[in-house]
């Protein structure tokens, strides 16, 4: 079993935290080309899924897609659940993970790879074909980001957690999007206490590290 | 329980498609405006989650996002699995299903919402804020969405289903996809014998009238 990851990006970031909250040691390949925004070519070759995380099983199966990745060890290792412990949690968590993913981390890769020059051409990860930058998506992607992080602290207001009272997915989802938001200077806006207040306790686990 | 649906659009069709596989009879309410591309104002004011589909339970918790209400269901209901019978199944299918549903729904969201002039300034479904369209985004929807229907009739060339041997949840998403777009002028380019080959089958399944 092999996970390929690339150290900067935020998405295999989510399957890194997932297996040290787990306490899963699983060996990983770091397929980022040193220095370059690129993934090597020779991992783009072999792969079609053409992205990371992907996790390459004995038998040669290829699960992309870092919730996935998540579900086969969620099924394998149940305890402690970072996925739910009973139908309505795992529910709640699924829906506010998607939204973490949909309203954040793909707002903000549309703001981050329709503005930056490296990107050209590659506006969409995972696609062999060209996929030219269009400017004004970048703006929107900026915009939504903006709603996400008011979004989320909303519902910090309520919830030590993301989906709740209990640490889970939507939380490591929810803090790779925050980081690499503040990273590429789209961070936090003015107020969202809560937010701020839920980012300092995630960040202090030793899972954020990863 | 209640399920809020919309008989014309594609998201929430994944839901009642499921509960059809299931057996399961959940009381489902049409929030569309009859005649109009939208949804009741009674029904955006109440629930900030703005879309469709969505499961209020009778705690009156509400769980958005149809993968999220699918794997409420499946938990409750595991037989017949549609989301997976062991750890590496249920990973191949929730890949294949975020596969579905990004590089084909979303694509045709894109092509849709930013092309036709009754969502002028609803380009994004779930949000209250204006969202302008975006032609370019239009563009590069279409030009996804034959990415995704050879991508797709790539993987069936050895699969009887798209997530490998059983029907499931990525069936689900894939079908409402292939539907939706050829209702938009958007439908499969020549070819893909053998997304056509699983097409008719999945649709001659009593679910696929849901």
């Amino acid at each position: 079993m092999r996970l390929y990851s690339w150290d900067i990006a935020p998405n295999p970031r989510r399957v890194r935290i997932y297996l040290a909250e787990k306490g899963l040691d699983v060996p990983i390949e770091d397929v980022g080309v040193p220095g370059k925004p690129v993934l090597r070519p020779d991992f783009l070759a072999k792969f079609g899924h053409r992205r990371v995380p992907l996790l390459e099983l004995d038998d040669g199966a290829c699960i992309g897609e870092a919730m996935a990745i998540c579900r086969y060890f969620e099924l394998l290792h149940p305890d402690p659940p970072l996925m739910g412990g009973d139908p309505r949690d795992a529910a709640l968590i699924e829906m506010w993970e998607r939204l973490a993913e949909w309203e954040g981390l793909h707002a903000l890769s549309e703001a981050f790879r329709n503005s930056r020059k490296s990107f050209a051409g590659r506006a969409l990860a995972g696609y062999g074909a060209p996929m030219p930058q269009i400017p004004a998506l970048a703006e929107r992607g900026a915009a939504r980001l903006k709603l996400f992080h008011d979004k989320f602290d909303a519902q910090l207001e309520d919830h030590e957690f993301v989906a709740g009272e209990g640490y889970s997915v939507a939380d490591i989802t929810t803090l790779c999007t925050v980081d690499f938001a503040e990273f590429c200077g789209l961070g936090m806006p003015d107020g969202c206490a809560n937010l701020r207040r839920w980012h300092e306790t995630v960040s202090a686990r030793p899972s954020a590290t990863a």
